[in-house]
């Protein structure tokens, strides 16, 4: 009989929770204590995200991504607000429409997965034309969609020109963690400091059950933030159990463990999958996500065992895979996906 | 040094989570799903449900109790829709303004706290006329905001003059368990045999960590709510943590034990109470919220220890306080604040 | 062969247009000008509005009514904002949701007709409490869907206690030149004086083809509002055929001859039937709306001939017409009708 | 002194209202008439919409573009829908993301300025994909914003590929009538019979004072249009002044004698240009705009007397104008303009 196929690389958000998080969540959950974000563990996450990301810095726990996303992009932006972001950002392609929607927030996508200082200025023509949406905030992927990462120069700089025009930066961060662990940096290092006003901070991919959170670097430009969450129906009456995963995220050294141990173990995925015969990295792993092109018989062959996706297909018999790493991915499960790889490949 | 009051009488949603659900969670923490509710948690879900509420019903888990209310008002409504409610709905005071803001859905709010037919064929007088938004959908609170249980035949009833007139019914269930304990029925006597379209259903306040489901009875109705789901910012990634509390909730008699439980010690709280001097009951309790009337000094000494609300004032030195029980109500809870009330009344 | 009934005491909109309005618009036709508002009819509306409501004020041509109370309400609002209101509003029961649906703002409605100082008072209660939609607006209609009159004061005194809780005022004044005729006083008296910030002036009851303005008397509290009225639809290309009706209205002594007209000729028609057997006067007529007690055979035969709203029902065999004048009522079709209602009564 | 520049060439909504439309204001303008399209010039468009589109046709008056393509969109499209467009269509670039703010429809622009059946094809690779908005209406501006005009075949072609997969095809037809004209087809032609199913119909462009249609083809695909219209603040109390314009425009040749006025004046005046030194077409004139490269030097000596956009820059000293014509553009305007542009080019 068949077995379901294995999702373990299909996505870091397939991934279970990790031992860590589980036991912060049954901590948290001996006695009562009060509803809505007056409890003790959310007071203890303010304390963590101050010293992560500045004294000024406020956090608002929310439960999922495209939650953060658009808690943050409502708050940055005035009704006729619009957000310049990447055609490939998860707020563009993935989130049904939810910027849109509930915000009324006109997207304005650019085809740059890294925007870059010229399309902030490209957008901002419309600026005081009172036919268009106006560009209110610029939106940052960091990590990307496509796995790659943003140079903290490059984001200074879109940040400088985005100030320069009065606009707010947005930072989605669902796999921050991957990028600064990248980078060799710290959260205040490739946020803070960097110019991002108002952030997504992901957990959830790195290891939690279900847990992200706004933070905010300037609450002068997220004005009403609380009562957006609120009508965005973002705020969670037991939130304790969402503060409980983020402190014991960020408030040790779990963020940087997990997001070190997944880019790393994409890195000797990639390496081992570049050896194979049928195979090569379309390019170099920055974070947890494998590109990987391969004979069109090979991606067959993993499907009969993996759940992944195909990235991009080119004419002539190959297509590139997206295979994605985890907190919990381990040498073995590798070990085996490669030698499926190289199996069919020096059968051909 | 004074210590904090105590919240446990606050609302249900001060308690911590139940072992049993904790459990649950730890269990669905092992190895890699599938995101977004394909995972096999989910698909166990799906039969718990049917088994509870009839062989069409369907199971959207999502993250709050606002959630499933947006979620199941928008599905049930077109653009040009309106939600009948009761004034005293969560929909209309306690939302933050989601179901207008998020899904333009208009609320067209009834004084009474049990809506009856009369207050459905009040709101028809504006069917077919243009200028108004249309009524479409019925929203009745079970139990209600007040403690209450409606009776089932006046759910039925309304029910019926609901689909009389082309109408959906809602019911928000963030505390069912509590109504369907203390009526004596399952929960299936308790929403589809009475003509429930969709419903709420509430599982945080009765010992979950944080999780809620759209469950719908007659698919029909909601065309597109996952679609909705998703646009409403609700679709988990790592579900099977949503629905691994619901299946421990719903699929075992962990609802009924949990509901009963807080139902027992409320009416044992009240009794008490309604023997100390300087208090009286101010109805009797029928889920796990006590309403009683005491001395503007009782209820001082009580806001020494015990964080609670007052529900209304009197103007001849009294007020009505509202104190509500939980899953985990102890004993000796109840009878330390029965103390602290009998200490007061004594002195006076 | 019956002809259809006479709509012409049905509603002040079923009047046609002034003959000098339509002068005003034949003028304004001749010849290009620049599109959108920045033509030389507008320039000359700017300071008609500033001579009517003071060197501050700005304004906005608009479509209709609905469209000028939406931009306004927007303008005046966050994202999270409310506005109270009377039960009775327009914007409330007559707008098909528009607020919500278009602009996301919540209404409060209060039951009174005339919002009092203690309206404002008790949806203060919920400022600052993140569960509720937050109370940003007050908005007053003058003279109201009941054809009554707010009296200076009471408007000044709502403005000031909504002010001194950092809430904006608006005026929904549809008809308002039927209030200030009314009242004997100019435009700026009873609205700038008054406290209002921004307000909904109405020229198309009055004899206008189709012309309304959002009239801006605090533009710092309605900032955006250009892009605000864009995004809602409300912006004409050829702007100077709806600005040369309002130059013509208000820049003239045409909105004070119109309105004074009308209520004149509700003053003389309500005399009139008062002094009917059968018929009696429910209350004086403060503007052009005639609110007439008659008996349900006299209701009978008045519908055999016009178009007229029951008002309310009485158990006895009787009910309340609502009969309204406009700037075109003739003594000639007062006198029609009259002897119409006198020969009924009179046949009894 | 300076003269402000003649706008006459900016646009076609600079140019004033034709004489025939200001007659049928003022003969609708004579007595009382029933509002909210109730009245009998209403009636009569419907006879004259059904005469132009078909029996099965339904009309709904609006104000403006904005509103009719916004009021049209919404209607075609369930709470989850999105509209495939060209990203140079009105709705994304010119309507100040009204179609998202409004109605929350998420637009899905494609590079094309005329969309092919590849377009939707792409579109709906994300149907059924819970995460993106889903494709529900493909939106065809007919002529384009570019004045061009899409032939009927691929009109027709877009439209099949879009019901075999569910969608609806709405046409922006602000300047239906140029095109029309154009392709020398009545509007049955240009709009039912290839496939459309609702229509946005444009008079104001074209020398009404300000009237705009909703056009519906097949009522099926836009259900509860009417309450959209009403709470997208589109509907107007003294409609028949809407409808007379409509009535005048549709219901007689006046449409097709403006447009063919326009576009032969467009004709005219580029093939004049193209003569001219220092100026040439950069492409044929299909309706009434006329795109024309010139040297920078004769753009400015052009805007010294003239108001008119800049389309494109070169990087070598000279830019594409825009030059549009109208129903009233006169051989001696046209004469001035070339005269103007000859000296200077003859002078260089």
């Amino acid at each position: 009989m068949a077995e379901a196929p294995d999702p373990s690389f299909a996505s870091d958000n397939v991934a279970g929770a990790s031992p860590e998080i589980l036991e912060a969540l049954t901590e948290a959950a001996r006695g009562a204590d009060a509803p809505y974000g007056d409890d003790s563990v959310t007071a203890r996450l303010g304390e963590v995200i101050r010293e992560q990301f500045g004294s000024r810095a406020e956090v608002l726990p929310v439960f999922n991504g495209t939650g953060a996303n658009v808690v943050a992009l409502q708050a940055a932006s005035p009704r006729w607000g619009a957000a310049i972001c990447s055609a490939s950002a998860h707020i563009h392609r993935d989130e049904g429409g939810a910027p849109e929607k509930v915000g009324g927030v006109k997207l304005l996508p650019r085809p740059a997965a890294h925007l870059g200082v010229e399309d902030v200025r490209e957008e901002l023509r419309t600026q005081g034309f009172v036919h268009a949406a106006q560009p209110t905030v610029v939106s940052l992927t960091q990590a990307t969609e496509q796995g790659t990462v943003y140079p903290l120069d490059q984001v200074a700089a879109v940040a400088d020109a985005a100030h320069a025009a009065g606009l707010t930066v947005h930072m989605d961060g669902a796999r921050l963690a991957n990028a600064a662990a990248a980078l060799g940096v710290d959260l205040r290092t490739a946020v803070t400091d960097v110019g991002v006003d108002v952030l997504s901070l992901g957990a959830t991919k790195n290891g939690a059950v279900g847990a992200e959170a706004v933070v905010v670097i300037d609450p002068d430009r997220v004005p009403g933030i609380d009562y957006v969450r609120k009508a965005s129906m973002q705020l969670a009456s037991k939130q304790q159990f969402l503060s409980a995963q983020l402190v014991r995220m960020f408030g040790t050294d779990l963020w940087h463990r997990h997001a070190s141990h997944a880019n790393r173990q994409a890195r000797r995925l990639g390496e081992a999958l570049d050896r194979c015969p049928g195979a090569r990295l379309a390019r170099d792993p920055e974070v947890n996500a494998v590109f990987v092109e391969v004979f069109d018989e090979v991606a067959a062959a993993v499907r009969t065992r993996y759940v992944c996706h195909t990235w991009e297909h080119s004419d002539e018999g190959h297509q590139v895979l997206r295979l994605m790493c985890s907190f919990e991915t381990t040498d073995r499960q590798i070990d085996d996906l490669v030698a499926l790889v190289r199996g069919v490949g020096a059968t051909d």
